[in-house]
This record gives C-alpha cells, structure tokens and sequence, in this order.
C-alpha cells in the first residue's frame, strides 16, 4: 500500500490525499511534525534529501517528494489528467505558477499565522508576503472570470494543486470576498465527486 | 516559427534556448527588459497575465509561460524527456525542487548582484539568501555523488533545468569550490551534444 508522509494540516499533504480519496486508492498516513523538526531528521533526510513534506512511498525505499510532482506521478492516465499535450503543458504552467507565485505568499503567511500561531512575531514578514499573495489571487481570479476549471474547462489536476491552499487562504490573512470567481470555483471544487474536506 | 520573449541574461529564459537549440528547432527571440518593467506592461500581460518570462509563442496567440513547463511541453517525445512513467515523476521532482528550493535563493541573489549591480543595496536580503542557496547545492551534490545526470543516468530536461543557475551560482555569491560533483557535472552538461552557453 502506497504510504503518504506527510503534516495534516500542510495544502501540500492535503493536494495529495485529495487526488488519493477522488481516485479511489488507499493509502496509509504517516504524520511528520514539521514543527518539531520531525522532516530534518536524518532517518526522513532518507526519504527526501530536501527535507521536506509530502512525501509518497511507492513501494518500500522507493520514494517521490515535491507535491506537484506527486500530483503528475499518480494522475497520469486517469481522468485527472488530459492526454492532449497543449492541455498538459497548461496544466504544468499553472502547477509551476502555484509553487513560485502562489504557494511562498499564502501559505507561508498561513503557516506563521494558523499552523505556528506566531501572527505577531511575524507580522513584518506577513505584510511583506501580501502584494504578492493578491497577485496571484487576481492571476487567478482573471482566468476564472472567463472558464469554469484551469484547463480544459474540467476538472484536473490543477484545480486540485490550487485549491489546496486558495479555498484556506483567509487563514493566511488574504480576503477573498473581492474574487467571486475563486469562490465560485472553490464551491465547484467542493461539489465534485468524492470531495473530501482538508481536515479529515 | 516559435517566438521566445526573454530577457537573455535570465537562467530561466537560457534553459528554454539551450533545450531549443539541441533540438534543433529555429526560434525568435524577443527581448523583454525586465529591469524596466517591460514583463508587467498590458501588452505582455496579454501574453502572461504573472507578468513574468520566459514565455513561448507556440502559434500567434498561444503563449505558454513558466520555464519548467516549456521545457516539458517542448522536450515531450525527445531523447531530453523519458517514457518511463517512474523516471517522468523523478524529472517532475527536481523541476519542482529546482523552482521552489533553488532558484529563489540562487536565481535571485544572482539578479541582485549581478543584473541589477546593487550588491551593496540588497546585502541583508542577499545575506538570508545563502543558507537556503546552499541547502540546494547541498542537496544537488549528495546526488550527484552518485549519479552521473539527475535521472535515469543521461541528460535531460532536469539536466537543463538545474544547469541553468547552478552554473552561474557564483553570480550570485555562491562558491561551488567545496562541490566537485556539482562541478564534474556542470563539465558534464558542457560537453553535451549541441551545448550552447547562456552569453549567445
């Protein structure tokens, strides 16, 4: 059985067993306690060099890190995915797009805020994370304005990278009651078959 | 013809050149001076609404933008991208790593310092940069300790992809002198086929 290292509340993890639960594979969880340095200890700088979560076993010692390269790995062939190469590399472009110019702003800025709830000794930081938090948002918003998914108008592997952290990113101190059409697309998201909610 | 917007001395519009140019696929290059701001201008943005290059017109009006992306999009069906679904998620890993773990320390020290000239203006944000620069470097070397390529033995689009900033890291006050695997690889890179270096 495929076995998922991971910290609950990471969007990362949570990409990873959304795209398990809505493929239907089981999976065991592994808690790592990036708080406590639980990722940096030699025993997981096995698993991944990097030191980082999500982490996915594949079969004893064969092991995949970087969410978004999980996401490709496990999505490939299935609905979740397009054969077509254009809509392929589209959805790389919005995979890359969440890791550089989503990712670092909002879920750091939730990571100080809501998982380490440490909002006031990094409150320079958390404004600093800001400017470039709501440009990704109104990137994002943009596109939505004018299709109801990222690629392909369904359902794909880049609504689920993006969801991840975007439908939480008021617990990073962003307020999405200006972008209508993220929150549109987040319900989508929340109506599609076997959803399953981040904290569960 | 294709039609590269770039901003030449940027590693992540290099990699798309040097990926092209050993494929030997003709392209424009049209030059984009971030340093004026030319990537947010409304016209660009038409082009790619992040307001970031390097972007690929594919045919007029289809732009494809993130670096990692293109290089998947363009090395797809190449000798540069593998079949094997297991070496095609290893790939996935270290563009990944490369643009989350790597780039913004090595990449942006390096814009600093070396294209916008003002070492001395950015020093306290050029000094928090170097742990995680390292960190990259360090993770790079132990693999490289072992392997000759990133995946699956030969040269590929990861190749290429880590080539581009790490060959310049002193660009960007980083000394590669303490990672001989780094460098016996970067000679490595340099001796391929069709090798073209990023000044052209």
């Amino acid at each position: 059985m495929l076995k998922l290292y991971e910290f609950s509340s990471s969007g990362n993890c949570y990409k990873i067993r959304l795209l398990l639960t809505q493929l239907e594979i089981p999976f065991k969880r592994i808690e790592i306690d990036i708080t406590k340095g639980e990722s940096r200890s030699p025993e997981f700088l096995q698993k991944n060099p990097n030191g980082r979560i999500p982490v996915l076993e594949i079969e004893p010692g064969k092991f995949l890190s970087e969410s978004n390269a999980i996401l490709f790995y496990l999505s490939a062939g299935t609905k979740f995915f397009p054969t077509n190469k254009w809509e392929q590399a589209q959805i790389m472009q919005w995979l890359f797009f969440e890791q550089y110019s989503h990712e670092p702003y909002i879920a750091t800025s939730r990571y100080w805020i809501n998982i380490l709830e440490k909002a006031e000794e990094y409150k320079a930081e958390i404004k600093q994370k800001q400017p470039g938090g709501y440009a990704a948002l109104g990137v994002m918003e943009k596109h939505l304005e004018k299709y109801q998914f990222f690629v392909g108008d369904r359902y794909t592997i880049a609504d689920i990278c993006l969801f991840a952290y975007t439908h939480v990113a008021d617990e990073g101190g962003f307020d999405l009651n200006q972008f209508s059409a993220i929150q549109n697309w987040i319900e989508k998201v929340k109506n599609q078959p076997l959803y399953q909610s981040m904290n569960k």
